[in-house]
């Protein structure tokens, strides 16, 4: 990419889609397209812009008596070797192929569409409106731009409901589960294993917590109508010194995926509650990282509004996104966007060109107060 | 090392141990040591000699109606900035310092020593004797040079008792443990940890089989007197693909050391049957290693007569030794050396002066009829 991109905000949602696919902006090296946003939300007249790092904040400031939010993240994982864009017709369905295209650039794209429509001069939508480019999500959480945001200008991030334009196929999901992990880890005695009496195996000592893993019944919880369903699993287990050394140490790393209603104390509790035996028995548990979910809040008018608009219902969302940043200032949070998730991140990443437009039209009748 | 060590065989154990350790025979760069092994046996002028590689056989062939087989490996492990020799007085105690003292020079020492005492014209041993120095003891099995003469020499290796002359603190142990490597492996489904129920955790599938060998009873056995405790144990574990993905492989490597009772097919027959459930459920077990033990063979006259000579009780031999490669084909087998086992391999390894005499002595006292 040599020149600056520049974006025509009258243009169909494809093409802006195509134009944001092809303006590279692998995690760390979002500059160049953020800076082409900027230029963009500024030229449209109506909007208050705000920079910071590679972030791009931009509102109406209508006094409208709600606010909506609409965020989305910039950057995407590495090229895998699939740029530029490429549109084809697969069983005759159109898709556009290109690293971002479900993760999340149509949801920019779109996002892009709807400044252009409420941002300029007697834009007049229903809701004063915030859009949040941000960058570094699909890197490590302390580098993410939303949370840089929520830090540095939290005022930023107000509003009666925040949309996420994450990859959802087109279904809105509500809140998210938190996410946890531990590491149980045991300890023995290092002996020759011709001699393992003299030892104590640190890999046996890890049994009963397999078991209880094994056991494991699950909740499922209902919350506004939606059903969470929780899982604690293993997802890595170490030990072992040489083929004729008994043990003395080793680790099992756990993640508890929990539904909002827990929050992250409450989740700890319980994964110490589930491995309590272990940790009698002399194991150690360690929380190395620990993201609280958020309520899906579909009670709150602005998400009941939004949720007519779209017309279909709710579902629960499981995995954990930065619908928890918003959550945690207590704002309605919810998932929606035109991409795939189950396409994220792959080489054969790409987006149903069909899935745009109902989108952007959806957001549009919301955001234009047509269905609430 | 720049000068071709040479051995004087009438000089003193101790002596004898010092010469041998400042030769150093780090496996795979034991030929210098074998050479002068070699020249010194030759030149007692009583002994059929042979080279195979780095090892060097030695024999009478006297026409006694029995005949005992003395073995010792000549390599080391690698150095540990323990060389040369250091001969200092602790707690009152003289100790000779150094890489290989215990392991197994000083046993090696003794075997020269007998030599030159037997091994002369006009020698008179009570029995016709073998000496097998060999190589590359220390390294992977197929390397080994006691193995190597039982596949190309296996004539030289016949005997009525072989007495192997690793340290063992000056004790008689009687035969040795099996050893068995196996590794059970499950599989699964892998899934984003989020949505876990649309996986199978292979991790989880390891909890039976840890809870078996958590419970398991390791058998003890009494053969010619000697009690031969066994083992089962996990001596590694290894899972886990990222911090959310649900495991489709995990792997668990269990060491079955077992009494010289039970053959190659038998332990694995065992543990085969030990992990039948996990087995029956889908997992697959793997032997990966397989040594068979030997058995005592105390109640042999040869053995009984040693024993008579050292004037001390055997006691089972827990570790897999080279005794196994005599007891292949039904030679009993002892173990009797003047190092001590705990100190092989490590950096403070030393052997006590004290020990060595009485090692020379027992064995003279033996090989000269004096006791039986």
């Amino acid at each position: 990419m040599t020149d600056l991109p520049q974006f025509d905000l009258s243009a169909d949602v494809l093409t802006l889609t195509r134009a944001l696919v092809d303006a590279p902006s692998v995690s760390g090296a979002e500059e160049p397209l953020a800076d082409a946003v900027e230029a963009a939300l500024r030229g449209l007249g109506g909007l208050e812009v705000e920079r910071i790092g590679n972030s791009v904040l931009a509102r109406t400031n209508l006094d409208r008596p709600t606010r909506v939010v609409l965020a989305g993240h910039l950057d995407t994982v590495p090229i895998a070797d699939n740029l530029p864009s490429d549109l084809r017709e697969v069983d005759g369905v159109q898709r556009l192929y290109g690293c971002g295209t479900s993760d999340m650039k149509a949801g920019d794209a779109v996002m892009l569409r709807l400044a252009g429509r409420f941002g300029g001069p007697g834009g007049e939508p229903a809701h004063d409106l915030t859009f949040v480019f941000y960058d570094n999500e699909e890197v490590e959480a302390v580098k993410n731009g939303l949370g840089r945001v929520a830090r540095e200008r939290r005022g930023w991030l107000y509003g009666d409901l925040a949309i996420l334009l994450e990859p959802t196929d087109g279904e809105v999901e509500g809140g998210c589960q938190g996410t946890l992990r531990a590491r149980l880890e045991t300890t023995g005695r290092r002996a020759h294993s011709a001699r393992s009496w003299l030892g104590v195996n640190a890999v046996h000592g890890l049994a009963g917590a397999l078991e209880t893993l094994a056991a494991y019944q699950a909740r499922e919880v209902e919350i506004d109508g939606l059903t969470y369903r929780e899982g604690l699993n293993a997802v890595g287990i170490t030990g072992g010194v040489a083929g004729n050394v008994i043990p003395d140490e080793a680790s099992l790393t756990v993640n508890f995926r929990y539904a909002p209603d827990r929050d992250e104390d409450a989740a700890e509790a319980h994964v110490r509650e589930v491995f309590a035996d272990a940790i009698a028995a002399g194991a150690t548990l360690t929380v190395t990282d620990n993201a609280g979910g958020a309520m899906p809040g579909l009670s709150e008018p602005a998400a009941a509004a939004f949720l007519a608009a779209v017309g279909r219902p709710a579902r629960a969302k499981l995995g954990w996104t930065d619908v928890a940043r918003f959550a945690a200032f207590g704002i309605p949070a919810l998932n929606y966007g035109p991409g795939d998730p189950q396409l994220a991140h792959t080489r054969d990443e790409h987006v149903l060109v069909d899935r745009l437009r109902p989108a952007e039209d959806a957001l549009t009748a919301y955001l234009s107060g047509s269905t609430a």
